[in-house]
């Protein structure tokens, strides 16, 4: 029995996200329907998070077990085959017994992208957000920085969660601008259900001064999810990157 | 009795192309009904040119007639407002009673995107073709001339048209290579049913040695499918811009 830990591309927008339900099409069925159809093996397979509907990911890694001896490369590109054309299986590696994509994940990275004003796009309709109004770059990087660090953020949470611990660590926080384009990428320990959308949303609804730096404040102090801005739609989020400990 | 031009950008992957079908989601069912929706009249529009499922525009261009005494800058906002995602009304001109989209047209020009060797990309699966082989960029180039002029494109067509007449004129043919997205773009005065589409898998099939100069020849000087290379995905390819008399 070998532990398997694969790293996976999609995009979201013709998923009913993440995770098995019934009837829908999602990337886990997908997977799991995949590997046993190339293993004969029936698997389930863990994701290091669900992402919601129309939500892509350019990184997220997934582990199972198998009895087959099929080599790491041969997996590969076994899957790639199999795998419709919005799912893409980036690496494929053996990992140590112990490893679980979720439960041993450290730090995720997430990635948003916006265009901010000018004409929204048609052709990109799925994979890039809209955000219809002018913003100020400056004050917007500005007020990111309140974000940094461990703090509650219960009033940067949808509601529709068992979540009991809203404490969570942003490490960084990066905005950078190419002409209308926005990215968004925030590190951090974990994520509360919508958290991105919401900070992204609050952050460029600074950046035209329909909420304030002490709107952003207060909505940290206090919990309270009406002080925060928008949350932003999901076809503009990324799940980039998960990370693990060096020997996981 | 106003007549009006409209450009229209969308993505095609949702639709079952430009035309109108009982029941299908398609560009011009959309586009009618919305206009009705901010007018209350019953349109019927005509496009330059029918789509097909898959492929997208940046500039199709559309006609139709209107009672309604709407000024253009306000039809353009009613019709983004309500058109999903996928389609953006670009422009909307009132134009001489004379013009129709399709029997005024006298050039077209298509843009066919392709990744060419690497991994696929699953996030841009709907909007960038793949071609899994690396390729002769100059050979590719050279051959591609060929196609300037006048020529029997019947090599070139896909059966199940009606058309007789195989003769069109391409005006301009151009590569132009980024790292490994490759932007075909093709200017002509029509295209016959996935011409465009087989152009571009017989130059890549020349680029990667499959097929030789020599075949291309062929293609054009017997009109015979089988010496044209494969035709590609309708997902590449963008109706990038439709061109007019001065007058019209």
């Amino acid at each position: 029995m070998r532990n398997f830990k694969i790293t996976v591309e999609y995009n979201g927008a013709n998923f009913y996200g993440w995770q098995k339900q019934n009837g829908k099409r999602t990337v886990q069925d997908e997977l799991e329907k995949t590997i046993t159809e190339v293993t004969g093996e029936t698997v389930t397979v863990e994701g290091s998070g669900r992402t919601d509907r129309g939500v892509h990911a350019l990184g997220q890694v997934v582990s199972f077990t198998l009895e087959s001896k099929i080599p790491c490369v041969g997996l590969k590109k076994a899957l790639n085959n199999l795998l419709p054309n919005d799912i893409f299986v980036k690496k494929v590696e053996v990992v140590d017994a112990n490893f679980h994509a979720r439960f041993s994940a450290k730090k995720k990275t997430y990635q948003y992208i916006v265009q901010v004003g000018g004409d929204r796009n048609a052709v990109k309709n799925a994979t890039l957000a809209y955000y219809p109004f002018s913003v100020n770059f400056e004050k917007m990087e500005e007020v990111s920085k309140l974000m940094i660090g461990k703090h509650n953020f219960k009033g940067f949470c949808s509601s529709g969660t068992n979540v009991k611990d809203f404490e969570r660590e942003i490490y960084d926080l990066k905005i950078k601008k190419k002409g209308r384009i926005f990215t968004f990428e925030i590190t951090g320990n974990g994520f509360l259900y919508n958290m991105v959308r919401i900070i992204v949303g609050t952050l460029l609804d600074v950046g035209r001064d329909k909420l304030t730096q002490e709107n952003v404040e207060q909505a940290l102090a206090s919990g309270k999810r009406e002080y925060a801005g928008q949350t932003m739609p999901a076809c503009g989020l990324y799940l980039k990157r998960v990370e693990y400990p060096q020997n996981a």
